[in-house]
C-alpha cells in the first residue's frame, strides 16, 4: 500500500450477486478539507483502468488522470470542495480485488473473488463517504464507467448526493459496447500464459493484455481524430513481414505495451463484466418504466462527446430525460471534443469550462 | 477445382512491389451471353473474403454471396448482361495465393507468395477479360475491397470500362480501418497454432481466426443495428466464468464459428493488408493532386451507406468529388441502411434499386 494512500475497511461487506467480503480494504485519495457542516464533499468515481490518483497533492506529487480538472482554482476547486477518489472495488488498486489474498486462504482469490457489479463499487464508495461522517454529498462526478456507477450509487441510495455530474456514460451497455467488452475479456482469458487465471509476473499474459487495450483504444478515440493525427505519407516497411507499418500500429503498439502491466488481468475480466451487467432499468418499478422516480437528485449535468462510439449521444439524452421525468432538473451537453470517449481526459479545455460553470451554481 | 468453376491461366504476371507468377490460375464464373460486339460484360470485384460465387447459375446452383442482384430480371440482370466475377488473386479459392503449391518447389508458397496489392488483383482480373476478346466492359461493379481494386482497375487501365459502380470503398484506408485490420492480423499472427504459416488442418488459428472475424463483425456491422437485433432482456447466465451471456456474444461467436474454416489464414493477411496499402493518391501527378485525371470513365454510380464505419460517407464523397474533377459524370447515393458497411449484402431493396436503375440507362 503507496504511503499516499488511505485505507478503509470493509468488513461483512455484502456482494449483490451474493459472497460477502471481509477485511477488504477501499483505498482512496482526498483533496481539500471537509468543511463543518460536512457538505462539501465531492465523490469522484472512476473510468475502469482509473485509480484513487485522479490529482496530484501534498502527499503525491505525481500528475493523476484527471490532474487538469482537479485541483486548487481548477474546475473541481479544492479550495472550495473537500474530494474523494477510491480506487474501484475489485481494482486491485491498492483496493481489494481478485488478485488480493482472500483471508480465510491467505491466497489470491483469483476466480474465487465474488461477482462483481457496479453497484457493489458504489456501495464500497458509499460506506466509505458515511465513515467520513459525510451523511450527503454536495455532488458525484463520474466519468465512462465512473458514470454508470454514479447511476448505480443514486439508485440504491437516493439521497447519497444532491448533484450529479454524469460524463460518456449510459443506463446500460449497447450491444457494440458490449461486443468490443466480450472481444477484450476474450482476448485476455485465451492468452496461453493467463493459464485460468494462474499467470504470474512471468508468465504475463502479455498479448492477451495488449489486444484488450488496442481495442480499447480503438472504441475510446474516434475515427476522425485518428484520420488527423496520422498521415498516411508517414508509412515505413516493416522490420518483419506484416510487422508495424502504419502509424497507427505504432501508436496502439505504444500504448498497449504501456498498459501491459498496470492493470491485473483477472481485475480487467472482473470491471469490464461489471460494465456489461449493470442496467439502470433494474430499478424500475415496471418494464420500461422510469428507473429514477425514487431517487432525490436536485439536478444534474449530462456530458456527452458527439463522437463517442461506446457511449452515443442517444445514451445521455436518455438519462437526462429519464431525469427530467423525475424532481431532478437535469441539462445535457454534448460536446464537439474529437476524441470520441476519452475526450474527458483530453478536452481539457471543454470539459473544465462546463464542469466548473456547473460546480460554481451549486 | 471446383467443377463451376472456369480457369484463366497468367503466366508470367509480374506483381506490383515485385516477383512474378508464373502457371497461376484465376477461377471465375460467368453468368449471361457476351453478344457480339463484345460490350455487355460487366465485371464483379470482390471484398476481401468473398469469391468468384456472386450468384446460383446452371453449373452450381448454390446461393451466392451476392444472390439477390444477379441474376436473370435482376438488379444486374444477366438477361442483357454478361457478368464476370473471379476469385480474387491471392485468395486461394479456386485462385492462386499463398497457400497454393508453388511450381518450382510444388509446396505451398505460404510467405513465399509475392506481397499482394490491389493493383495485382485488377491486373490479373484485366488479363482476364483481355482473354475473354472484351477490350472495353460497359461497367466495373465493385463493393468494400472490390471498390478499392475498381479504382485500382481505372487508375492502370484508364479505359478499362465506361462505367463504374463503386460501393462503401474509398481511396484508401483510413486509420480507424486500418487499426481494426491490423488487429485482426495480429489475432491470427499471435495465434500458437499459426506457426509463423506453418498450420495444419489439424493445427489450425481458429482463435485467431474468430478474433479476426469478431473484429470484421464489429466494423462491418453499426451499432444502431445490433440494438435493435439484440434486445438486454435476453441474457443468460453463462456455462462456465466469463462464458458466452450477451445475445452479441452469441451472435458474434456464430459467425466466427462459421468463418474459420471458409478461408486460408495467409490469404486473409494477404489481402487485408493489400487493402491497407492502397491509395489512389499514388497514381496523382503531383501531392494530392487528382489521381483520376487520366482516366477514361464516362459515368460512375457511388454508393455509401451512412451506417459505415469502415467506410464513412466522406471517403465516398472523396470518390465523386474527384471523378467529377475529370471528365467523368459521377453521381454520389447515401443509403439509410442501418447494417453499416455490409448494407449492400444485407438492404436488399435499397441496393437492387440504385444498381438497377443506373444499369438501365447504360
Amino acid at each position: 500500500m503507496a504511503n499516499h494512500l488511505q485505507q478503509y475497511k470493509l468488513n461483512g461487506f455484502k456482494m449483490k450477486h451474493g459472497g460477502v467480503l471481509n477485511h477488504a480494504i477501499l483505498a482512496y485519495e482526498t483533496w481539500g478539507v471537509l468543511n463543518k457542516q460536512k457538505d462539501n464533499a465531492i465523490l469522484i468515481l472512476t473510468g475502469l483502468s482509473a485509480d484513487s490518483h485522479a490529482a496530484s497533492h501534498d502527499k503525491h506529487e505525481t500528475a493523476g488522470w484527471w490532474e487538469y480538472i482537479l485541483g486548487d482554482n481548477k474546475a473541481i476547486d479544492t479550495k472550495k470542495w473537500f474530494v474523494i477518489c477510491a480506487s474501484s472495488l475489485g481494482s486491485c488498486k491498492g483496493t481489494t480485488g481478485p488478485c488480493s489474498p482472500n483471508p480465510l486462504t491467505k491466497l489470491p482469490y483469483k476466480f474465487s473473488f465474488p461477482d462483481l457489479s457496479l453497484e457493489d463499487i458504489a456501495n464500497s464508495a458509499y460506506e466509505l463517504i458515511q465513515s467520513l461522517g459525510i451523511e450527503q454529498l454536495k455532488c458525484v462526478v463520474g466519468p465512462s464507467m465512473g458514470g454508470m456507477t454514479a447511476l448505480a450509487l443514486i439508485l440504491q441510495h437516493p439521497k447519497a448526493t444532491k448533484h450529479m455530474i454524469n460524463i460518456a456514460s449510459g443506463c446500460h451497455s449497447e450491444p457494440f459496447s458490449t461486443a468490443i467488452r466480450s472481444m477484450q475479456r476474450e482476448a485476455i482469458l485465451n492468452d496461453v500464459n493467463f493459464n485460468d487465471g494462474n499467470y504470474s509476473s512471468e508468465q504475463w499474459p502479455t498479448q492477451g493484455m495488449k489486444q484488450a487495450r488496442k481495442m480499447g483504444m480503438l472504441s475510446y478515440r474516434s475515427a476522425s481524430e485518428w484520420k488527423e493525427r496520422f498521415p498516411r505519407s508517414l508509412r515505413q516497411r516493416p522490420h518483419k513481414p506484416f510487422g508495424i507499418e502504419f502509424p497507427v500500429e505504432a501508436y496502439l503498439e505504444h500504448h498497449a505495451d504501456k498498459f501491459v502491466h498496470q492493470f491485473d488481468p483477472i481485475s480487467y475480466l472482473y470491471l469490464s463484466r461489471a460494465m456489461d451487467w449493470f442496467d439502470a432499468y433494474d430499478y424500475a418499478q415496471e418494464n420500461e418504466s422510469n428507473p429514477f422516480l425514487h431517487v432525490k437528485l436536485d439536478t444534474a449535468l449530462i456530458i456527452g462527446a458527439k463522437s463517442d462510439l461506446l457511449f452515443p449521444e442517444s445514451q445521455q439524452l436518455e438519462i437526462a430525460q429519464l431525469l427530467n421525468g423525475t424532481n431532478t432538473k437535469a441539462q445535457v451537453n454534448f460536446t464537439d471534443s474529437i476524441q470520441g470517449h476519452d475526450s474527458f481526459l483530453v478536452d481539457k479545455e471543454t470539459y473544465s469550462e462546463l464542469v466548473k460553470k456547473y460546480l460554481s451554481n451549486l
